[in-house]
């Protein structure tokens, strides 16, 4: 179906998309669905037919139903705040958009199971803000999170600062409600710690970037709230040097380890000549650094702790220097030169992204071999390299030099993609490690993604979605 | 195909499994086969084709070929320590049952990525041993931990002691390789903490008890070694408190709280009626008891706080008494005391068992209201209430009068089960926290599992098991 050859079709659709909605419920003017149709990075332009906004589960149950039967693709949306395109619909005009965002009800905080149930449309900080009400923590922390959707979050199964300890979104949910291609409600919103009673459905629709079905509600597993933090700097000459650092952390913190986050020197410059008032935290030249931070429940003696771990690390040669916080401001300081880094690249120039996870183990000799790939490629370019260490996932970002057109671009992406990613694979990584598949890596899943894998993941694409109509062009 | 009634081809489908795994794979003598065929707890017997226990992935690839080629049933079977008979073959004669006992190699232990790739056949408790080696640990632990296998911890998604802080064997995996009913090889064996390229296929093969494919290795996370532990065990004079007491202890200790064992009176009681040299931790009656263990890496003042914890229970209310263990002995004693419910309920009869989750909050209610049901139905039973109450898992056993014959015990095992599983199924609980279903609970899944879902299930099976080959009369 396309708007401009069948308005009868889609005037038929409208209409009875309004009747399930209501009016408020739609979307049709192009100056507003024009936010809907495009992503926040302005990197993909879509033209949906509609943007339809249902305001219950029963109600998406109905549109589903009606897309099902005229065989109408739907790309479902929450905060519009993905990496790959996985929210953007194509440019035919013959998708609707549905969006999750009028769904944005908290069911139920239950603060004896631990657990918070609800609806796919609530913002990532509101879950965070009602945990914290009744003395719990939801640990799911991005850039994005006052925008970003628990809906959008399960469908990529989001990362972020916090998965060294806490996990993926996939480890934060309990139980699912689902609204199938055809309109069947799969009700598996449960807030249980242990159910052996056949597949695990829940885990197969998380991180499906809503190819398999719409995810209008969860159950949430809630944390004991963190009550002391511990927070420091440090310079090493090597990766190799920094991973040994992390693992003698991880063996006297255990679970307090909460955050590893790494950049290497040039990152930091980057950081240092693009975001106003940053100053570098350590004095002399480190090839890395890293931002630790332990946390905990107990109002123990931390910085102790973390304070003893820095010292064996100098001793043993692990890392160069070091400076632990000693105040709230200072700490903030240290993460605004983390958190700097994204506004740095794109005020610096166009640069060509690696959201890559390798095994820790291999991440020293991938970095000095990718790096090597990447200079020998051209002079010119400039690696910005960082990322959450501790889980093996790197941002392994090149800068392209200033003044190149939009053809030259593309070229360069290309060329970066094929050298970066084929060592991830060689090093058997994951080339979308926290971003998705969407729109960005689909043909490139297709080169290095396992074929058995790849056809069981067709096979069940076919078997889930038989009319073809959920998010049609992403991920597979 | 009937081992009697086809002779040829079973003579064919022997040789030529033999030609596979060699005469040393194949184990046919009805007496040889026999411990194969009977599931430990003598509950189900089975009569198999043949034993085939190949050696290589590659030989269970070509076992599951030629199977898929002649229709063949096949039953996977690793330590045969289940709790469901989902291992055991049927009586037809008919069914392979591919034994993995002898792929049972480490294939490599990576400290630095905390992670150990093993095979299906490996024990348990060479996991962990293994993971000690490095100064790591492998936090799966449970009452077969000498002879169940890792293959069969993941097909039936195994629980324990240690799920309050680790989560499940699913939460434990990282990666798997598993043979398709086809004999096609995926191997999915990754060591990455974050992959976000498709469909989550390692959780669809977790917990399907053997129904979908052979799951031959597996990536396992490993953990930092904990060194210090704090034990101790209350008494409680209701569920109700005793969960205040766990909320209180969640909340201020955090992950450090690796185990709250609840018991009530009876089930203590039984102990101390059948287990030798077990004596009342406590001294007075208290309807409900707890086993409260509090771990770490640090060698931190943890009995001083599991100290206060359990001061602020006394004061408010929520527990009457408590001990402290002061020494290794005393903690051994009180752990003795948890692990003899098993046996204790082995020697005093017949045992009718149900092995539920239910959401925390609703723990109270619930055994409040079961018990009152099991009570009403005679005044004869014995409730044998424990479990692993910090998962929400009760282990809510009933003993039956003495002197019955089976087809009374039959009568009241279908009786106990409506009462108990109606319940929890009201209250949205689960009637297999931690067993799975196998034989045991097939017939009931179908009566309280959600339609949608167990429509979604079937959907899976004939989707990825074409020709129904694999362990058919299990699960679904």
């Amino acid at each position: 179906m396309n708007r401009q050859e069948q308005p009868q079709r889609v005037h038929f659709l409208l209409s009875k998309l309004e009747q399930i909605v209501g009016p408020e419920g739609l979307v049709s003017a192009p100056e507003d669905k024009r936010q809907y149709d495009t992503d926040w990075l302005k990197k993909w332009q879509g033209d949906s037919c509609v943007v339809v906004r249902p305001a219950t589960t029963l109600q998406v149950s109905q549109v589903m139903r009606l897309c099902y039967e005229n065989q109408t693709p739907v790309v479902t949306q929450g905060g519009n705040t993905g990496m790959s395109g996985g929210a953007t619909p194509d440019g035919s005009g013959a998708q609707v958009l549905l969006s999750l965002s009028r769904m944005n009800k908290i069911r139920e905080v239950d603060a004896l199971n631990n657990s918070m149930c609800v609806e796919g449309g609530v913002i990532l900080a509101q879950v965070q803000k009602a945990a914290e009400q009744v003395q719990r923590y939801f640990p799911l922390s991005l850039g994005s999170e006052g925008s970003c959707t628990i809906g959008g979050n399960l469908a990529t199964n989001a990362g972020g600062i916090a998965v060294l300890r806490y996990g993926n979104m996939r480890d934060m949910a309990l139980g699912l409600e689902v609204v199938l291609p055809d309109g069947r409600i799969w009700n598996g919103l449960r807030a249980l710690r242990k159910d052996n009673t056949g597949y695990d459905l829940r885990d197969l629709f998380i991180g499906s970037e809503g190819t398999l079905g719409v995810i209008t509600a969860a159950v949430l597993k809630l944390f004991p709230r963190l009550t002391t933090q511990a927070t420091a700097w440090v310079g090493a000459s090597s990766m190799s040097a920094l991973l040994h650092m992390l693992s003698v952390l991880y063996e006297q913190c255990g679970q307090r380890l909460v955050a590893f986050e790494m950049m290497s020197a040039e990152a930091l410059d980057l950081v240092l000549q693009h975001v106003p008032a940053s100053n570098s935290p350590l004095q002399g030249q480190h090839a890395f650094h890293a931002l630790i931070e332990l946390a905990d429940t107990h109002t123990d003696s931390l910085t102790e702790m973390l304070e003893t771990c820095l010292e064996q690390g100098v001793e043993k040669g692990y890392i160069d220097d070091a400076i632990l916080c000693m105040s709230l401001s200072q700490r903030q300081e240290l993460w605004k030169i983390r958190e700097g880094i994204s506004e740095a690249q794109v005020r610096a120039g166009h640069c060509v992204k690696h959201d890559i996870a390798l095994p820790i183990s291999a991440l020293d000799e991938f970095v000095v071999q990718a790096s090597a790939a990447v200079s020998a490629l051209s002079p010119g370019l400039r690696l910005i390299n960082f990322g959450h260490m501790g889980d093996g996932n790197l941002h392994f970002n090149v800068l392209l030099p200033g003044g190149l057109g939009s053809a030259e671009i593309k070229t360069w992406t290309q060329t970066l993609n094929k050298a970066v990613h084929g060592l991830v694979h060689q090093y058997q990584g994951s080339i979308s490690a926290e971003h998705g598949v969407g729109q960005l890596r689909r043909d490139e899943l297709r080169i290095y993604k396992n074929p058995v894998e790849l056809e069981l993941m067709m096979l069940l694409k076919q078997t889930l979605d038989q009319n073809q109509i959920m998010n049609p062009g992403k991920l597979l």
